[in-house]
């Protein structure tokens, strides 16, 4: 059926001034931190507002410290012109952080400001399968030659099903196909529903990474926390469904280094892409040394 | 090749006087309270030692409170005649715990001895792959109408690999058979080393559970604990190995369930066996006013 048999294993590549990442399923697995984004945290919002950027470079530099590999960047806020204040926030980081940016937003003209000013190869984040966005999105990113997410979303929304998700990829993938954007700049994100609603939703998710691995071998991505919403203990189930993720190919995650890491580390160690538990002694380190210097 | 076509999902049925826990792929994670073992516990083994049966009777509850289906019994210790010991401390548990019980021995005559003493339909901890173990252990197990756990021994100590350890719970399978011991009477146990000094420790065992469940569709016993062994945050490696391992085929684990129950309850709610979270959020509550009584 696919013309995307999987020879060899495909890899996604990422690159800042001078730093590559390569999402991979024989790589360990790639953190984007997600806290450069207003939503949820005031404090960051204020900031946007008040063009104050050392919050937001503070935040960068720690998500890194951390272990995030790449950097997603959200300025989604009512009171500011995104637009202007995007390449700005970007050149902020820039200053102190050098890891590739994940240039995050629903509108083709923000994104189009932020990787006009950001160096290397960038990611994209994102796009779905409606014909509309398809339209907008995947011409930027073709243009400035980066790598996207595309969320497994259909013209019909979120589909119910692993194999609606699998659909809802496939297009995306072979839109982007024909305008010469190969699959290896495309990480799927499979999505995931509340479990706490839905006893199901862990496993349409699961089943769906594995159908889109084997259809297409493409990056998986995956926001892992949604899973666990309404729920107490959400660490527990966030910390097992990135395990089980993981396990059926999910190779990134847009996600809080801080809260995940150890797990991700963890895991990276029990599927043999750790020699000598070198990584996961690492990050125990680096991390213990951390919540001592922030008085945890 | 095999002739144990998976028809239909495999059953391990305990029992206890009046309680039934049912072992299966299609049913929640069944925990095996780790915690009547004087390994470890020196207190215990003084208590075994003063036949002081009232403090193995408070861990036999404190383990069922947090959510042990079934409670091994293990007396091993140095100053004790563990053949006279066994039957008695079996019978304090019974006056307070009405969950299935797991005879845990080397020897023989000690299982025997628990055994004798044990209502319903117990499991014993364990036989192995060795054949003075097979001809020795598989003939009190099949007398006794009991099940019992194999552990993926050869005659020449653990195997290496995936295949090896295929091959040695094969190697107990059919032995039993010849006896007419049923393979839903065996839960293999297809044993993890320490990850921290081999790298594909964690992959070796996920591969043996893997191929096991494909070729006897038995359920399988993993003790999560050693994987970790010698790494810092260790619970981090256990609760991980654990996601990942029951995704690959485990059904059961002799464990603690006060470290990892809600790591299993999560699991289970990930893979869909526990409609409406309602055994994640009881798992929740009671732990919540357990850590409350217990002053922590």
């Amino acid at each position: 059926m696919s013309q995307y048999i999987l020879e060899e294993i495909m890899h996604t590549i990422l690159k800042s001034n001078s730093k590559t990442v390569t999402i991979g399923h024989d790589k360990p697995f790639v953190i984007i931190g997600e806290k450069i984004n207003p939503t949820g945290i005031k404090k960051l919002g204020q900031a946007l507002v008040d063009q104050n950027f050392e919050y937001v470079q503070q935040l960068a530099k720690r998500q890194v410290a951390w272990g995030a590999d790449v950097l997603d960047v959200n300025v989604g806020h009512p009171q500011i012109d995104e637009a202007a204040i995007m390449p700005k926030v970007v050149q902020a980081i820039l200053e102190v952080a050098d890891v590739p940016l994940c240039i995050d937003s629903n509108e083709p003209k923000i994104l189009e400001a932020g990787l006009k000013v950001t160096p290397g190869k960038p990611l994209v984040n994102s796009v779905n399968g409606e014909d509309k966005q398809l339209r907008t999105v995947l011409p930027i990113v073709k243009e400035r030659g980066a790598a996207v997410i595309g969320m497994a979303i259909g013209n019909d929304g979120i589909p119910p099903t692993a194999e609606g998700r699998l659909a809802a990829a496939g297009k995306i993938i072979e839109y982007a196909a024909k305008m010469g954007i190969p699959a290896e700049d495309i990480v799927i994100d499979p999505l995931v529903m509340t479990v706490g609603h839905n006893s199901v939703a862990g496993l349409v998710t699961l089943k769906a990474i594995e159908l889109i691995t084997k259809e297409y071998g493409v990056n998986i991505s995956l926001g892992a926390s949604n899973v666990s919403f309404g729920l107490p203990d959400r660490h527990a189930v966030n910390s097992a469904f990135l395990a089980l993720a993981i396990q059926a190919g999910v190779t990134t995650s847009i996600t809080d280094p801080i809260k995940l890491g150890n797990s991700i580390k963890a895991i990276d160690l029990l599927l043999g892409k750790d020699a000598n538990s070198m990584r996961y002694l690492k990050y125990f380190r680096a991390a213990e040394k951390l919540r001592a210097e922030e008085g945890k």
